[in-house]
């Protein structure tokens, strides 16, 4: 059985979304923007004219139902970008969500399947990672909306009223109609590419643990101090990082990554030493026991270096760690089974090392993804591409994937 | 022979003058500010009361020329501060050279002696350093004029036409009047303090190198991007800074520091993998030579770790360096025979650590200085302090110095 997936309307749909906010090769079009409203708009009026049930929910998600009755599946992606994204990031599993339920409502033997497409809002956290997903599975907390801010400080709960959805009802997981959740997405990295697979069957997706450390020493005058009487707070910061990397490789798995992306030094002038300083030390590991051990390594470090001195340092979690998640192991395989059909051996089972919706919803509901390559392993960037060829072999796994699940699904009930 | 400094006087100047720009223990009195030109005013009009003929010249300099003819001495420091300054930085030598011609004129064994007291402009660099002493020296050039800038981006020039200056005559070294230039300052560090010494003969002043140092990766997903195809310019910065502290330990002479006062890397994203990053290394030392070694392996670092790879370093001389400066020998000697009278055995000789006008005048002027104990070493910031008690010894020594010098002067003449 091949679901007929119209490769025309799939990158016509793609390149029509692409315009709400596109800069040069890039899409700004970050939650909440006046790009991303009216893209959600043009999303419902698409999935309207595919005769599915749409709106813009109260927090922002598009959601279609259809008139097909459960079990069904949710399909779908998020459709903000980072501050300066590709054109593909969230897109492609946006549309691919919509062409799937269009392509199965096409074909006399699967028009009866139910396939809701879903765009989410703030995966991408401008607000808070995974919002419109939090708003889903009812884990969004008053707290979290009061809290949570853009980096101009406005609150979720004010970006909210300002596009006019303040009161509007939000749609909340149907536990009884849906058997799974299915999302594509582009790889964002290279394994498939310098592998020479076109699709990945995501077996999980990497916990992330964030460690702010904070340094305290004395700032002073950069002449004048000699070099025995110093509270350096940078070059303990400096030293920290050079001694958490040593750690770090001796603890590392094949897929283990750890980045430094936030420092910062204060006073920061030529002539000061500096008094005060922060990092924020990532790692991202698919085993939540090498998370673990990781963490203590930076606990026990900043402890020795306490115990060393003269430098005072603390560090503490950041936002909340994200435990590694499993996808379903039922929906992987059809997935996989799908795509050995299309593309013989030229799939791959992998983690995602970039976080995802799922990570909120496959705690409420099977979940799974797949992965389309990444040209150049680039996102994140405006040069962010993918091969249309791949694009449409994806989308054709996906609602292939879709149709076999459904359809077992049915019979077994 | 004992000059009659008036202690009172001394301490109830100082204590008029931190009231300029006052705030808490601390002031606020940045070149060209309204409480430093006020201060500047109220310094020229002090001088006049002493019967000095007194002005503010064209650069904002106050110099209070004797009646007497030459050979004469010029003593004096800074009376701007730094952004959140100390009362007693640049302040206390001002006044001593105030005291010190009073103190002179009021004694017939010394009133025929010519002492010019004089405050110059912008030592501390709210524009550009030492900017009264290098107009004084007849080196400031239009370029500098128009090029130096504060944090709002004023120049020289649009700050000299603000305060009112604008075509106001500048006073100009005059060569065949002057036979030294002596200033006092507060020490800045701890050296005299630990020591138990009361004053300090500054023998040298260190010479400063600033070192920028760039470091060129390619940003990219802190996720999805192996650590084995990585490019992080923040690493890069990490490891430098710790490798450069273990060549600059090897090197070091016992008054020699070092200090990384500014580093930031960019994008500066939790997720993101540093692209770019940059740091100012800066280090002193008395010793040319010395400098030059450390400044060799710096760029012998810089090109080792470009041929390990993967990220792309460069490095050059930021702003001008300074090579150290030595205190004339003659008026060091007269300074210490001075200091020894009022206070066998607590004097020192010592480096000083902290750039002074004397960089500047020294290539034109035979230049020595003196200094005073730091309380706790703290300075540039509110809570610098002195002993009155301290500052009063400091004023006599530097006084009988200067009479001995002149006297000398005339006897050889």
């Amino acid at each position: 059985m091949m679901a007929r997936v119209n490769p025309d309307r799939l990158l016509s749909d793609l390149m029509q979304l692409r315009t709400f906010g596109a800069q040069g090769t890039g899409v700004v079009r970050t939650s909440y923007s006046d790009a991303d409203m009216a893209a959600r708009e043009w999303l419902c009026q698409r999935m309207t004219d595919a005769g599915l049930e749409a709106r813009v929910d109260g927090v922002g998600n598009v959601l279609g139902r259809s008139s097909q009755p459960g079990p069904a599946l949710l399909i779908g992606s998020h459709s903000d970008t980072q501050p300066r994204g590709g054109w593909l990031d969230g897109a492609l599993g946006v549309i691919y969500g919509l062409e799937i339920a269009r392509a199965l409502s096409e074909d006399v033997s699967t028009r009866h399947l139910a396939v809701d497409p879903v765009s989410w809002i703030d995966e991408e956290s401008t607000y808070l990672g995974c919002l419109g997903s939090r708003s889903f599975c009812g884990v969004l907390t008053e707290a979290l909306e009061r809290d949570s801010v853009n980096e101009q400080g406005e609150t979720v709960r004010e970006a909210i009223a300002r596009v006019g959805l303040e009161g509007v009802e939000r749609t909340r997981l149907e536990r009884s109609r849906y058997i799974g959740y299915l999302e594509a997405h582009i790889e964002q990295g290279s394994c498939l590419e310098e592998t020479g697979k076109v699709i990945g069957v995501v077996t999980s997706i990497v916990g992330i643990v964030n460690r702010h450390v904070r340094f305290r020493g004395q700032s002073n005058h950069a002449g004048t101090t000699p070099m025995s009487r110093r509270r350096d707070a940078g070059a303990a910061l400096f030293d920290f990082a050079v001694r958490v990397r040593q750690r770090f490789q001796v603890l590392a798995g094949p897929t283990t990554v750890w980045t430094i992306g936030e420092a910062s030094i204060s006073p920061g002038s030529k002539s000061i030493i500096p008094g005060a300083a922060e990092m924020m030390l990532q790692f991202r590991d698919p085993d939540s026991s090498r998370l673990t051990l990781m963490g203590d390594a930076v606990s026990a470090l900043a402890e020795e270096m306490n115990a060393e001195g003269p430098v005072e340092i603390s560090e503490q979690t950041a936002h909340v760690a994200v435990a590694p998640t499993t996808m379903d192991a039922d929906l992987q395989e059809q997935i996989a089974r799908a795509a050995q059909q299309h593309v013989p051996d030229a799939w791959m089972q992998m983690p995602s090392a970039a976080g995802h919706d799922p990570m909120v919803i496959s705690e409420h509901l099977p979940c799974a993804m797949l992965f389309v390559p990444s040209i150049g392993g680039i996102s994140h960037d405006f040069a962010e591409d993918s091969l249309h060829e791949d694009i449409v072999t994806g989308c054709r796994v996906l609602a292939d994937a879709a149709a076999s699940i459904l359809l077992s699904a049915r019979e077994s009930a």
